[in-house]
Formats: structure tokens, C-alpha cells, sequence
């Protein structure tokens, strides 16, 4: 019983377990470990084993552990990027016994990080039906819904009745870890809907299945993009959804587990790319994985940023007589560059979590002009104030601070709405693309208003 | 039957559908529409109640509506900001009426979002037993397992068998709309652990549930924060999460479609912080809400700014005599800027992904100026050999450059994952500070590194 154990933090009981097991495989006592991580959750043992290099221990450990606790460790170090090596460094009878352990879409995530020969040496040490069924899994794109759909469900006829569907129930549940929803087929697996399993027992036994069956809210595609199963499995509270097949067979189901972490997964490549990291680098990436994800974005916005200040260079002259112009324009393209960022990060939330339904998008684009035209007068009129005082009171220094600040303010917002806008309107995913985009903007018009109000008002 | 609504994108059919309430209900033909929404999710009616202003007829659809469709519809207008006066423009009877269908937690949200004397109005209007009930969930705050949680659980003895228990849960299973878990408690209600409600389908009817019984990999306590419930069913793919008291009496349960909604809104709220926007701006915020939102944010980044930017008017003379340092600093800093976002945002991330099991936060640190040195050098090689060609051949210039450069990013990544490390180790949120203060550091750094060189090697 760990009730005791709230997730306000790790349980100091359940730390001091980690701490055990850490010294135990240190020391090398791997005959112990099996007693050792009994009744402890497979997520805490990956934890110990991700933490514990190098690869030779952790692969000790993998092999002193049973079969069961072994791959359900493996299936949960799911964002440690050398678990497939951990795999391959097994010998094929004993990476085909933990294979056999795990659910077909675990089992096919964890082949799908391997070498192609690798796994193909590891299906090969599999049963030809089991090896089937993954190598029918590892066909479909890992980001679809076929990619992270488990071929384990429990479906039962239209024609029977509830106390049928229960035996029924009963003799598939054994095969299937976990399971809420019956589906229910017609003779050819048609997919009919489903019915929830406490609605299956709370009915008169005598019950038809056909009476009791409930429409679904909605089905996917096995090459339906992941992000959109999250969205509607979000939207419409469902505990599984099923995957069906152009005629409406039924392939398979994606439960709720893995949506959250294609929810969070998802979120999370919103925000790096927002930051201009690349999606491909895990968040526990080595650090010449790190280079190679943001050096190229990096190098594309020296490009831009250069371009965009490369209009000072023809402003020489005019920053020579006033060079109080330096420490003005950095200032206005940083406050336009942040403004960028608030509205793009607004809008690229608010088109992840609505949905087509809801009309209106570029209603948003007003929005975002409307608040530029308050804030960018209020901060515009605040610098102005200042560089006033600090110029001795020439009003037209003053003008071209307000000015120059304000139009960016408003620039930078509408920027910042829009361009994301029309990037999801026809079809790309707009958070990479628009922030360069708005940045370069923002810098640009920055610049360019503080450099020309200059050279206009002040000579 | 909906199996043909595939989820990428909104079926043709529905789209039809929700055209067609929307024409009905703008025509104000409410009489039609109980007939019309037969059959669709209340997610979907919700959407287009909630684009369908003004207050005044989206209140008449309420009207017009069954109360059970009229209350789930309020229920998923979630992020609908005036969802609350809607409510309260009904009478105490037709929102009482409304309250009655809807499960415990969802009425207390709606409860909650409105003003104290209206609630009570309405509070009034209930049934005490279940006004109680509500009240109740209301003393809890709403971003903690407590203000998250319903009340409504299915829950049997450890003393009875699984023929009792499946009878047990049809009788208590009427009351509860959906539920995947069955508690097990003992005689003074203390949760003693789980049985999966397949689990008791599959087991033999005369076996004990004290032998079927599971222990919980973890428990909410009613002020645990949101969040951390959230990270703790993702890390342990519960279904749902009991919540208990400090005496292990069950108070309640959160639901995995609960936490996918606080998943989603604490990620928005990272990636709005991390852009300098209030945690506070709801996404579909009208405009003065936005301002009142990010303005004083936008403030404070002209004062830190602006700060940094001034040490530009103490160099104003080196300034004068090589303009083309105006050109420079605002394309080093940008660079500092950008390469700090990515840090904190790879570094915000992993905190939030990772636990406090996994050690070695500060190894993050040295990885991010690892990557800084490798970036930095490659930046500043290229943007030297520019400023090379550019300024016809100077050394000295190229120097200045690279050295400006590299160190700019080098402090970009170092502070950008220390300072997020830092905040967290002590207990602060570390989304908005971070990103005030590295970006103001890494501004002051790229100014003062190009201005005190070029005052050096070029005078």
C-alpha cells in the first residue's frame, strides 16, 4: 500500500528506495536487484536506470531484472535517447523475451529507434505472428495515429447480448492491459460504436449489445496527425478512440496515456520552436545535438538581423551627427521584437486549442492592432519623456521616439497576429517561420522609423 | 451513427450542421432548436453558442435548450470568458435547474467564475444537500487537486466479494456518468487501494476484493497543485487519481479528461510567460484585458532596455567615430537574445518534463556553454569576416566582432539555463523573470563587450 505517497514531490520513502537501488547497482550487487524494485513503479526504475551510465551497467541491470519489470523499464525511459542502444546491446533471445513482454505499440516505438538491421535481427528472434503485428505497426508514420495506436482492444458483435458481451469481455480482457471501451463490430469488423464497459455491467444481462451501443464522437485515420487525436480526444473527454480503415474496419485504439504524451510532447515542440529549437532536439540531448539543431536557425537570423541593421549602414552619416541614435534604435526594436513575441505566442496558443469550428480568426489580427495602438502610444510616450530629458528638451527628439516606438508597437502586433494566421491558413505550421519572420520586421521597421524621422526632423 | 467524422478536420457534415444552428439561432427560431442539436456534442454546440454574440442570444439559446444540454453546452464553454454571466442572466430556477445536471466539479467552476453574490443567488436556488456539496469544492483553490476533483466515485468495502462489489458499483454507477476506477475503502471510508472495474469483470465472482485489491502508485491530497497531478497521472498513466485527506479518508477523484484540460493550460501558461504575457490573459481575451495583461511587462523591458542600451550614451564619442558600431551592437545583442531564448526554453521544459527524482540539473548549465562556445565562435567567425569585407580589411574590426560575439553567447546560454535552474531549486515559477533578466543581460553584455573593444583596439 504506498497511499502514503503523494505527489506533492517524490515521497521521501520512495526516494530513499531510489537512493538504495542507485548504491546497489553502483556497486555492481545485480543478483539484488530484483527484490529490490519489487512494487516499484516501472517510471521510477527507468528514472534510476537513465541516471545510472554507462551503457554496460545499465544494460546489467536490464538483464538481472525479469522479463516483465526489464521492458516495461525499457518502454518507459521513452525520452532517453539510448534505450534502443540498451536493446541492441542484448543478446537477440533475451531482447526478443523483453519485446514479447510489452504491448505492440510500445514494442513498436522501441524498434522503431533502432538500427534497421538491429531490428530486423530483433523481429526475427520474435514469433512470425507477433513480429507481424509490429512489423504492420512500424509501417506508419510515429507521429499519425497508426503510429501510436495499440492493435489490443476489446470488441464484441452487434448481435449479442450484454451477458454474451461480458463472457466475451472476459476471454479477450485477459490478452488486453488495460481497458474502458468495448468496441462493437458487425460481422465483417465493422466498426458500429461502442459501449462503455460500466454501462455493459450496470445492464440487464438479457440486454442486446445493438440497444446498449453508443455512437462514437469521433473516429481517426491511421495517418490522422497525432496532434489532432490529442485535439479531439481533448475536446470530446474520450478515454480511447478507434482507429478504422477507409471501409470502417477497425484497426486499433489509442487511449488516453498516450495522448498526454502527445499533449505534452506537442506543447512542448511549440514552445522550442517559438525559442527556435529545433523539434528534433530532446529535451535531454547532448550537447552536439543541441549545436546542430540551433546553429542553422541561429546562422539564418545573424542573416537577418544583419539585413534588417544592414539599413544603418546607409544611415552613417545621419548617426555620426546624432549619436544618440544608437542607443535609441536598439531599444524600439527590442520593445517591437517583444511585442512580436506576445502576439505570436497568443495566436499560436489560440489556434492550438481552437479548432476550425470557430470563425473569426482574423478578428484576432484586429485585436492585436488595437492593443499595439495603447500600448505602443503609452511605452512610446514613456521614452519620449525620457530621451527629452536626457537630449535638453528638443521636442523633436521627442517626435521621433514616439513616433518611431509606437508605429513598431503596432507593426510588431498586427505582424504578430497575422502572420501565423495565414500560415495555418493554408496549411503550415506557422511557430519556426513566424517568429524569424516578425523579428526581422520588428528590427526593420524599428530602424527604419527612427533613421528616416531623424534625417527628416532633425537634419 | 458519426464513425465517417474523421478527426482531421471537421467533417463536411458536421460543418453543415453547426452552419445551419447558426443560421437558426441568428434567424431566432430558438423553438427549433432542441430538435436541431439531437445527436451533437456539447463541445460543438458550445463553440457555437460562444460565436454567437451577443450576451442576450446566447441566453435565449440557454433558454430554449433542455436543461441537460443547456448545462453540459456552459460546461464546455470553458475558455469562453463571460460563460459566468450567461449564468447568471438566467433565472434561479433555470440555473438551478442547469447546476442539477451537471457533475459536482463542473458546477462549482461555473460557481466559481461568478460574482460572490450571484453564486450565493444561485447557491440558494439548490437543493441544500447538493449546495452543500458544491460549497464544499468551492473552498478549495481552483488550481489545486481540490478545486479540480469531483466528488462523484464508485467505492467498495474490502470485506465484500466481486459479485458484491459488481453489484455495489451498478447501484452506486447510476449516480456517476463515467467511471474506469473502482476505490476500495475500509469501514472508516480510508481508501485501501484500487480495483480496475475489468479486473472485477474478469475475476471469479466469489473472490475476495481484498485479494484483487492494487495499491495506488500515487494520491492527490486537495492542496496538491494542478500541475503536479498532472505530471504524476502522465508519469503513471492513471485513468484517475484518488484524492484523500491526511487521515487516507477519500474525498474525491480527478478524471484523466480533467488533467488533459490542465496539461494544456499550464503549457499555454508557460509558453505565454516565457513571452512576457500574463499567466492571468485568458486566450480569447478581449483587447483591454490583453493590455492590462502585457503592458506592464512591455514597461518594466523598456526600463531594463533601456538601462542596458544607456551604456551606449556613455561611449557616444567612440560611437561618433565609428558608426558602424551602431550596425553591430543591435545585431550582437539580437544574436545574445535569441541564443538565451533557446536556452531557457530548453531549460524550462526539461523542468517541467523532469522530476525531482532525476538529478544533475546544473549538468544542463555547463551543456548550454558547451554549446555556447561551439555557436558562439561559428556566429562570430562569420559575422567578422562581413564586417571584414564591409569595413575594407581592418583586423582590428574583425576582432572586436568575434570576440564580442562569441562572449555574448557564451553568457546567452550559460545564463539562460542557470538562471531558470536557480529560480526553481528555490521555489519560484521561473518563466517571466528569466526572460526579463537574461535578455537585459545578454543586451548589456553585447553593448559593453563591442563599445569597450572598440575603444581599445580602435580608440
Amino acid at each position: 500500500m504506498t497511499a502514503e505517497r503523494t505527489p506533492a514531490g517524490v515521497d521521501p520513502e520512495i526516494r530513499e528506495k531510489l537512493e538504495d537501488l542507485r548504491r546497489i547497482a553502483r556497486a555492481g550487487d545485480y543478483a539484488e536487484l530484483p527484490e529490490r524494485v519489487a512494487g516499484m513503479h516501472p517510471s521510477d526504475i527507468a528514472d534510476v536506470v537513465a541516471s545510472l551510465g554507462p551503457e554496460s551497467r545499465q544494460v546489467e541491470i536490464l538483464k538481472a531484472l525479469s522479463a516483465e519489470v526489464a521492458s516495461e523499464t525499457l518502454a518507459e525511459m521513452e525520452d532517453y535517447e539510448h534505450r534502443a542502444e540498451l536493446l541492441t546491446a542484448l543478446d537477440s533471445k533475451r531482447g526478443a523475451a523483453l519485446l514479447r513482454e510489452l504491448a505492440d505499440d510500445d514494442a513498436a516505438d522501441l524498434l522503431g529507434e533502432m538500427e534497421p538491421l538491429e531490428r530486423d535481427r530483433m523481429l526475427a528472434a520474435l514469433p512470425s505472428a507477433e513480429a507481424g503485428e509490429i512489423r504492420d505497426l512500424l509501417r506508419y508514420d510515429e507521429e499519425t495515429a497508426g503510429g501510436i495506436m495499440t492493435t489490443a482492444l476489446v470488441a464484441v458483435r452487434t448481435t449479442a447480448t450484454a451477458a454474451e458481451a461480458i463472457a466475451e469481455v472476459r476471454r479477450q480482457g485477459r490478452e488486453v492491459e488495460d481497458f474502458y471501451t468495448v468496441f462493437v463490430v458487425d460481422r465483417r469488423g465493422r466498426l458500429r460504436g461502442s459501449v462503455a464497459l460500466a454501462e455493459l455491467v450496470l445492464a440487464d444481462p438479457a440486454a442486446a449489445v445493438a440497444a446498449l451501443v453508443e455512437p462514437l464522437p469521433a473516429v481517426a485515420r491511421p495517418d490522422t496527425d497525432q496532434e489532432e487525436v490529442g485535439r479531439v480526444m481533448g475536446r470530446y473527454n474520450l478515454v480511447s478512440i478507434p482507429v478504422v480503415d477507409e471501409s470502417e474496419v477497425l484497426l486499433g485504439q489509442i487511449t488516453f496515456d498516450d495522448v498526454i504524451d502527445v499533449i505534452e510532447a506537442e506543447t512542448t515542440e511549440d514552445i522550442l520552436r517559438l525559442a527556435g529549437v529545433s523539434e528534433e532536439e530532446e529535451v535531454m540531448a547532448g550537447w552536439l545535438e543541441s549545436v546542430r539543431s540551433r546553429l542553422p536557425w541561429l546562422t539564418l537570423n545573424l542573416v537577418t538581423a544583419g539585413a534588417a541593421a544592414s539599413v544603418i549602414l546607409t544611415f552613417e552619416e545621419v548617426v555620426g551627427r546624432w549619436t544618440f541614435l544608437a542607443f535609441l534604435m536598439p531599444v524600439i526594436a527590442a520593445l517591437g521584437g517583444n511585442t512580436g513575441t506576445q502576439a505570436l505566442a497568443v495566436t499560436i496558443r489560440r489556434i492550438a486549442i481552437a479548432d476550425e469550428i470557430r470563425p473569426h480568426h482574423f478578428r484576432v489580427v484586429w485585436k492585436e492592432v488595437e492593443v499595439g495602438l495603447l500600448n505602443g502610444f503609452v511605452l512610446g510616450a514613456l521614452f519620449a519623456l525620457f530621451a527629452l530629458l536626457w537630449e535638453g528638451g528638443d521636442p523633436r527628439i521627442g517626435i521621433v521616439v514616439l513616433l518611431a516606438m509606437w508605429a513598431n508597437i503596432i507593426v510588431a502586433g498586427f505582424a504578430g497576429a497575422l502572420v501565423p494566421t495565414l500560415l495555418n491558413r493554408i496549411g503550415v505550421d506557422p511557430a519556426v517561420a513566424s517568429s524569424v519572420f516578425v523579428h526581422t520586421l520588428t528590427d526593420l521597421v524599428g530602424f527604419v522609423m527612427v533613421l528616416t524621422l531623424a534625417s527628416a526632423l532633425l537634419g
